[in-house]
């Protein structure tokens, strides 16, 4: 990866939201350019300030989805899953020869440790299929725990399992993991994404079978 | 859980195969009575003397799968995905009452690496469909790699997702993978097998991208 692709301008639409706004806050730190996308142009510019006094940087702005994606080289999806391909729909003109990181977990309230796939497998296989191949659609993030990715300084115990049909997709969102601090693994194709979503299902059962806060994975042996 | 329990007779369906002969083994080494089972009685018989033999005890045997599950209190089943189905079939009546641990993966060759799932979900909800009520299944091990099992001192560096509608069958499970030195999890609800069945494929894609011969997970923040 050059040194452009490492600094390559990021838009995190659901960017206000807190899994969006984590990683958004960890790239800035970075020194990426950060464009918060969101529904309303206010609510992102609203976060976009907050993040900058936050970092005591400049590089975040705010935007609405659909400007927020065509200002930037690499676009993350983490609004929920209700919104997701209403806010792929709207975003799509802007996404064509970008890639765009898919972070939602098809997450079915109120039963939400109980994995409930879509019909077809994982939810980001439709969006690779609605979006097409100008698109390169990477899956990763889902596993990690919002409040963990605010702490700054906070190790996170928790790998990201990145998938892609495009495995130098799935390299570049990996090198973009692991600047900000993240243990990353290029975990093969698009329909593996299904083990991620589901994970995130897993994870919460978890926390309540054991009372704790934050269940992650670490992927051993490699 | 009593000392009873933890010394059930555990039948081993597809006992002479990699995954059920490393289970059976370990569960034999720690004292439990074993029943090995096989397509034919004499194939199972084999197995259990040459397990007898490396451990030095007398305490493995081997029979037909519908037999070996008639003699035990716990049974396993850890045959290929192929003949998961038939040899549920097949012991049906001898499961009556009893726990049946599904170790079952939805491989679907050639394509391992990718994440195949059954239509519906996971495979072993079609086996709890299968046997109704009368019998408590227990999805455990997909992703413990056989090679580290047979290896009686070796550490196991992957942890057990267990998961069961019947939250005390999952503990019971948690409890007997605990018992031959693995990290183990009440993972939640049946459906919730989709992640560990995928998480093998996940698991196989790893250990071909980093030329590792094992990888695994372990669950962290617990």
């Amino acid at each position: 990866m050059t040194q452009n692709q490492q600094l390559a301008t990021i838009a995190v639409l659901g960017g206000t939201g807190k899994e969006g706004s984590g990683l958004a806050l960890r790239w800035a730190n970075k020194g990426h350019k950060v464009v918060i996308g969101s529904r309303t142009a206010e609510r992102a510019q609203e976060a976009a300030a907050q993040m900058n006094e936050v970092l005591g940087r400049g590089n975040v702005t705010g935007a609405a989805n659909a400007d927020a994606a065509a200002q930037a080289e690499i676009v993350v999806l983490a609004v929920p899953y209700a919104a997701q391909q209403s806010t792929v729909k709207d975003v799509e003109s802007a996404l064509v020869g970008k890639i765009l990181i898919d972070v939602t977990v098809p997450l079915m309230p109120p039963k939400v440790s109980r994995v409930q796939l879509p019909d077809g497998g994982s939810a980001v296989e439709a969006v690779q299929k609605m979006l097409g191949d100008g698109v390169r659609v990477v899956s990763a993030f889902q596993n990690i725990s919002a409040h963990h990715l605010t702490k700054l300084d906070e190790d996170v115990e928790c790998d990201v399992l990145v998938c892609a049909d495009d495995p130098e997709a799935a390299d570049l969102v990996v090198a973009l993991a692991e600047e900000i601090g993240l243990r990353a693994w290029n975990a093969g194709p698009l329909c593996n994404s299904v083990v991620a979503e589901g994970l995130t299902s897993v994870l919460i059962a978890l926390n309540r079978k054991y009372k704790v806060p934050g269940s992650g994975i670490r992927i051993t042996g490699v």
